[in-house]
């Protein structure tokens, strides 16, 4: 469940941003231990965000970008956002 | 100060996601105090965003690209993120 309560706009963009980064992390072929590794963030983080129960910040969408080799721009981009 | 220790490297990010908000602000002729209020977040929260003094969240970010009609993905590309 989410730490904080998440209105549906809001997970929706939440949502989106972590189906962008599942479907690079796969595209690139790394388990989600792998990238969570990667990025230095917790596994069982890195599960919530890529089901868009994180708000997760700029820094750790950063460190996610980085390990998939793309921008924070890109990722953003392939999500909607 | 930062509420939370933040490394150089990311301290970097941070200023220039900041400077990206303050610019696109500015071109927009908005204030600080109206960009904070159309965005529905804390003025002097988003002071401390502009400077780069807070990793802010994805939905935070979206609410400020909103206001300043435009994607997050656009505003992290002028970030050069």
């Amino acid at each position: 469940m989410p730490r904080q309560s998440i209105k549906t706009d809001d997970a929706g963009k939440l949502r989106q941003l972590g189906d962008a980064i599942r479907a690079s992390r796969k595209a690139l072929g790394l388990s989600q231990e792998a990238l969570a590794d990667a990025s230095g963030i917790d596994r069982s983080h890195m599960g919530k965000i890529e089901r868009g129960e994180r708000n997760v910040s700029v820094l750790n969408v950063a460190r996610v970008a980085e390990a998939l080799e793309t921008s924070v721009a890109s990722l953003m981009a392939s999500a909607g956002l």
